[in-house]
């Protein structure tokens, strides 16, 4: 059975770390915060107390970092990934960062021999914990297959779609449309709302038809009562909208609705709800449109 | 049993009456065009050469028309649905026009003893077909209890939303949407194009997130091979974001994507491209990214 | 001397009409506060006390009123100005409407012999008082060859833009202009003030290159200093966007950021401000931006 | 007299050098390309082979750079103006760059005993040519009133703005007010055509009243024409929005119509425009509203 090494343990990276445990592997975990650390070796893992550490004898290192210049600290890093790795390295990046990032650790590894797969993840908490996320995998064809058995104890939807970076690319894609659908479902609601409609039988009409949508599904009662508990964060969707219109950028393209988009989640931001769940972008709507934010 | 009088037989209104005939109603139909009211004869209902002659002996109307003239022309005028009914009559008026349209229908159908619903339609030719409408209701609760057994025939999720014109504001609602999540389904897609991912595969994950909705898993497939036969016409989504922004007005609200993608609509049509399905906004987001459209 | 009868005595309509007394016209004003109209008698006019008194006698009449239907009840009403007209009447419509409403009124009044101009003005009420507004005229050349002389008594620029109707093409795109720029001025102060840059001096800068406009030239002080004294009301620019869009919809275009500002002006009197200058639009970027309104 | 070097002697940056030489300055020359450089040794400038060269015994250091990138490697690299500068160099940076690159450079050239100042400049190549550039600096004040005998030579409108970066944060508000202008001017020459209405008289009187602004009366006419050959190109102006919209990135701020004027230039930059004049904007409203671009 390979040995993998864990870095990164919080929301997304503590569950799956365990699911990765459960299915009988040898995992060494490590995070900056020992609380994480311990918990997951509550789950049955090794606890690591640096990244080389968790590095050292691993056949597969997995990453799931907050942001680019996370990982290029511990993947890059002068203590890193791949100064500590030994040859042959399997490293699975399922952050979200940019593609650009990804490319260039590629580009990085592959002078040291190791093989990278970039593989970001959609599907929250619940898809962490239950095993049942979808992951967008980015890189070589060969590595790809000799990770799937490792992604299908954390994932059910595992598609290799492309070259070193199409992963990010992706998840961008993912990123701006939930935003977008999340911003359209609050249009909706204020406008219900405002025109004297019951919300809660119009959302169910909705959700029957063409305008259907997994949003409407998981989010439309907790934004009816105007609950915005995380979830997914508005600072962390701010984020990644960022990198959408950067990779929009980078690519060439011109993306209108999502330039909007992304200055109301900018705004949900401003507006101090960086701490809630991304489905706030009904507050910001709401504001716009003069209504009391409940 | 009940007699219907169906008036309006095109791509909606015709398989719908045939519906009817099936359930089992004596159904008299009329249309402008004799061709629909021929085509309905030959599922088994009774032709009627004008609208007087349609709603004579009629228990219940059934209007499924274009746009607020034509409702206003055919229920309001002089030789029109309240002048020719009889007391008591059930008005179900099925066409997606303007909410103050119904509600002055409505008023004007109190005068004359009529009780009437506004009840428009999402779901498509082909749930016109197979009766598997989702149908929003407004008006009377009794009026909309006295009409749900027919309305049963018709559509799947039948729900009565408020008022005399919370139907059309929920339709309203379910446009803007749509459109959005087309125009959404259209950036990721150049934007998956032109960043070199395979968009067949990057599509397929997509729909499996949080991403997830309607318009990826009916059109998907269509708009990647840039397939655009309607389906639902540009030329008539573009009249519904003008309903959906007037409502909006109304309401006394903001849209502001929904005001972004109205004027993109509005720029498929002056493509030219009126006549194709709406999921023919990706030509004009590949045309904004200097792309061919193919 | 011509005649001159004056209908609407606001904001707008008192000065002009004043400064028509003035260039020795004899003038007879009609508003339907009693109070407007007592100012112009103060002024030197004759007071009338309907449209069919103002109208008796009078070689040209001249309309200044909110909107559509005020414009179609006093000229096209049973006791309305072409009703009331004698022959060879010159009717200059000064309101800012909707193009298609100034065409209905020119179709109308041909059939009783009328001569009619769409003749909206850009200039607020400073120019008002001081005659030196810019005033853009639809209709026949030579009708407006006729009117110029009266014209010149009221504005500095008068041109003939083209057929009925033009004029209110031209002041449509002068309301978008104006209320986009309103809001790039916004978005520019918000930028400065978020980012620590004294906006004074920011502004002085911007207002010297090629950024520089006339909303900075007449607004900047006020605007930093918060103050929203009327000037030219939010509500009002509501109205002029929606025949901003209406008339780009009936011009089949696409005018993708004014259907955004739009939805800001929207904001604005949904927040309230209806009745402050257009210039509170600087309120919707701050609360956007998670900034006290001042 | 003091000595200048003079690094960066393209459009903008040539003509400001022999400004200077006109001035009486002794100015030291570089640019990559030695075209550029012969040009100026005319104007009476001597020519340095190297960054290196042209800093040596200078008193004052000006750098007029494309980009962050070029403005980082020529001052803070190896053989950079920091390395090669002698003690208490005045660098004047007038290069347009994210403010927080001005900001580090600052840091650095603290560390080395140099005075810094960010000024970026409008006006374009005339401005440049006449030396009537508006000029927004950031700095310390006693290190801009140093300055400002050499910026009065350059241009007219000379601000100190405020601290390191300031300068380059009114710049970014003054780019993204001219590309939303441009828009704006662009959308009305879009629906005044479309109606029928005469481009020259519209916007004759729309420079007239309060919609007046710099872009009509430099640019309507060549605009009218179609013809967009630069002054200001749209690649440069596609960077620029980037920085603007960083800069609110990192402000908090939230500018929903720069976020689209930002995909509508990224537009024009992906449709192949990105070497014609920013007015070129035009072009991509014309083809969203289906119209031949000229």
């Amino acid at each position: 059975m390979q040995k993998i090494g864990f870095i990164g343990l919080g929301i997304m990276g503590g569950p799956m770390a365990a699911n990765l445990v459960r299915a009988g592997y040898e995992v060494t975990g490590y995070a900056r915060s020992s609380r994480s650390t311990e918990r997951l070796m509550a789950a049955g893992a090794k606890p690591a107390s640096s990244v080389a550490e968790a590095v050292a004898g691993a056949d597969v290192v997995i990453t799931m970092l907050p942001d680019s210049p996370e990982v290029n600290d511990v993947v890059l890093g002068d203590d890193g990934v791949l100064a500590s790795a030994g040859p042959g390295l399997l490293l699975i990046d399922m952050s979200t960062i940019a593609p650009e990032t990804s490319v260039a650790v590629a580009l990085r590894a592959q002078e040291t021999g190791a093989r990278v797969l970039d593989a970001p993840v959609s599907g929250g908490e619940p898809g962490a914990i239950e095993g049942s996320l979808s992951i967008m995998v980015g890189g070589e064809p060969e590595t790809f297959e000799e990770a799937r058995p490792i992604l299908e104890h954390l994932g059910k939807t595992i598609v290799h779609v492309g070259e070193h970076g199409a992963g990010q690319t992706v998840k961008a894609a993912n990123q701006l449309m939930v935003a977008g659908i999340i911003e359209l479902v609050s249009e909706a609601i204020v406008l219900l709302d405002a025109s004297g409609v019951d919300g809660e039988r119009g959302l169910e009409v909705l959700a029957g038809g063409l305008a259907g949508n997994r949003i409407l599904d998981r989010k439309a009662a907790s934004m009816l009562a105007r609950e915005f508990k995380p979830g997914f964060r508005i600072d962390l969707h701010h984020k990644d909208m960022g990198i959408a219109l950067a990779t929009a950028r980078s690519a060439g393209v011109s993306l209108p609705v999502t330039g909007v988009v992304a200055q109301l989640v900018a705004s949900a931001r401003a507006m101090g709800h960086g701490s809630l769940d991304h489905s706030a972008l009904l507050s910001v709507v709401e504001n716009l449109s003069g209504r009391d934010v409940h």
